[in-house]
């Protein structure tokens, strides 16, 4: 017998699942551990602003959620969700113009737990699925439990690029592909939010190859300039919608949730039973009581004030710092700014010179499918968390960073090297 | 285009993941919704009763969570769980001789969640896992989407039978079993306890086919009489260890957790990324403050009293009103008494008839993997939720349902049908 904290190898290495082996721990979470450290700078995490909640509220509502709904709280509760809370997410999708009732949708623990039921009801191995590349990374991993082929598609300024999709459909034949999976606005990690005449392309070719789409809407709120464009559900009532309380109010309530026609909701429901029973009915009863009680439209117009100036500051730094070869997207709202670099430079590589000078990113690869070698030369940097000066810093000693790779690059080419 | 609300048929039936085929709704959390007739007496959930819980000190526990610990609880937090949290768990663990570091498990949303993540872990499609015959069926549900092969063996009043155990392993040979899962201590559904000799023996047979061994203990603390047996891990730190606050706080909070020794548990963090970024932040807050803010083994050894109460009632009631023919564990703690009627009457197809007659139950075959055919003719009956002079209405109740299809097979056999 050997004490637990002791074991220097895995004595079980042969009897995982298979789908353990294709899996790679984010680099994101690792980094938060490593981003510990208070002299660093964070571009690589996608973490709202909570410390401006309205903490005495939040309190408030969090003991009145006790007393006012007594045990429906504590106890097990529905595995779809709380009613109350699901009315609560049929206000919010008005706003959306999305007109839903409660038995159109389904509460999640997070969108996240949302994408694990996605893959879980859809995904047989080896299955196509569509995504943007780059594309959210949270995402890759939830679906790489049902090892899948995931198949990208560039995006530019105007979201996914709909002539290199119907390229990747005609090949792939009709009904061939089990889901488009898109961010059309402010996308994880691009920035860039998908135009009108895309949305509406995106819909016919999805009818026309009898593809699913699937819609993630985390920042769709945090617009800090410019019109909205339609949702995709709001469009097309056979697109599965993902929302999350996330970025609106906390992560911390893990609340979020599905719309899709009846007959998939059903079977995502079987899906759940298996894998939580139900979710927090804690949880769900303190969003109600947030969203019902306090001003929670003001608290985020506020805090997407702060986030507008992070932006503003990110980018008058990428022009201020960033080398002339470095490209970046422009976005309207959201988190994130994705950067690319020359050709030669690997930020995985980079990576851990960056921590060394403090500041940390997200290297592109990690925003692709495992093994796809794509995003090597590029990187999500995230302007939601820190204040502006701390950015602009931040992006000073990333620019420090690469310019030396880049001298390094110039240097050997000028002796031959390369 | 159709509207939602309007579909009638399923469009994407042939686009599911073939795990969902094979999958089946809980009835258990079917019965849930049907059984909210305000003159129906429920034997089915086993939901524990947070109506005795101290509901103002939960409301100020929540409020002071918030407030002592400001945003930590509303941000997205570590994918393992908080180190406040892990540590009031190895506290608690310590009081069942198991003595492990923060380092040593994992928090997980809820006992589900930490089977979900095993099976997705370990699982592929086809692997051969051993459960007791009958089990959990949240677990059988759990497990079956990653599709396994659940080989079962009955339990007698001292828990699994290790004679079958250990034929059945000698027939599959060493190391060709994923895992064997267990509830040792007031199994679910049977309410039976695993002997000390069973148990030493279960690990022996552990080690000698090398099968690892999960120990699931929800129902550990809720012993009525008798000394309690050590759990598996406090006499193997090789085993997986499985447990949960639903049942000694409140299910509401969502809150489980995971021990197992390193290199499992990194293989299991890897996959929990995937599955849900992180478990709430608040929920974890809030399970801290209760337990070091309130006498909560005090409340907990109140809740035992009347458990206790109830159990004796169910137990006092089936030998008043059950049939001679009929036979029932005799649980010392936990939430459940397993009954095994004439093989003649299939407890499914009684169900309904049973719901005419203002009492649910939850059919056998539910707890033995899908289209195994067994435990038809038997029935998981909870005690934890309703009055010892409703659970004996109850028992009346199921009694006259039960005679009425004795006495209608009695009549075929009279009149030669059968």
């Amino acid at each position: 017998m050997v004490a637990s904290g002791l074991i220097q190898f895995d004595d079980w290495a042969d009897i995982y699942a298979s789908r353990v082996e294709t899996m790679r721990t984010s680099a994101v979470r690792d980094l938060f551990a490593a981003a510990s450290r208070s002299d660093i700078i964070s571009l690589s995490g996608g973490m709202p602003d909570v410390a401006r909640l309205p903490l005495d509220k939040v309190s408030e509502v969090a003991a009145n959620a006790v007393k006012k709904e007594g045990i429906a709280g504590l106890q097990y509760g529905d595995t779809t969700g709380r009613e109350q809370t699901k009315e609560i997410i049929c206000g919010l999708m008005k706003d959306n113009d999305i007109f839903v009732n409660t038995e159109d949708l389904m509460v999640t623990t997070g969108a996240q737990q949302a994408l694990d039921l996605i893959g879980k009801t859809f995904i047989d191995a080896g299955d196509v699925i569509i995504t943007e590349g780059p594309t959210y990374l949270g995402a890759l991993q939830a679906f790489s439990a049902y090892q899948p082929d995931v198949h990208t598609i560039e995006f530019d300024e105007e979201g996914m690029r709909m002539d290199l999709l119907e390229a990747e459909l005609k090949k792939l034949g009709k009904r061939k592909v089990k889901f488009i999976y898109t961010i059309p606005t402010f996308q994880n990690p691009g920035g860039v939010t998908m135009s009108l005449a895309r949305r509406k392309r995106l819909l016919e070719l999805a009818h026309e190859y009898e593809v699913l789409v699937i819609e993630d809407d985390p920042y769709g709120r945090l617009r800090f300039e410019g019109e909205s464009e339609p949702c995709l559900r709001a469009m097309d009532t056979e697109v599965i919608y993902l929302g999350t309380v996330s970025k609106v109010f906390a992560p911390g309530l893990r609340t979020g949730w599905i719309i899709a026609p009846h007959p998939i909701l059903q079977k995502i429901k079987m899906v759940k039973q298996g894998t939580d029973l139900c979710g927090s009915a804690l949880n769900q009863v303190i969003v109600e009581h947030y969203f019902n009680d306090t001003p929670w439209k003001e608290t985020l117009e506020n805090i997407n004030v702060k986030y507008r100036e992070r932006r503003d500051a990110m980018l008058a730094a990428l022009e201020e710092f960033f080398p002339a070869e470095a490209k970046w997207t422009h976005p309207a709202g959201g988190f994130f700014v994705w950067v690319t670099l020359p050709e030669y430079v690997d930020t995985a590589q980079m990576l851990s010179v960056a921590l060394d000078n403090g500041v940390t990113f997200v290297p592109g690869d990690g925003c692709y499918p495992a093994g796809s070698g794509k995003g090597r030369n590029a990187m999500r940097i995230a302007f939601c968390y820190e204040e502006p000066e701390k950015i602009r810093e931040a992006i000073r000693r990333l620019s420090v960073v690469i310019e030396e790779r880049m001298s390094l690059y110039r240097a050997f080419i000028k002796a031959g090297v390369l």
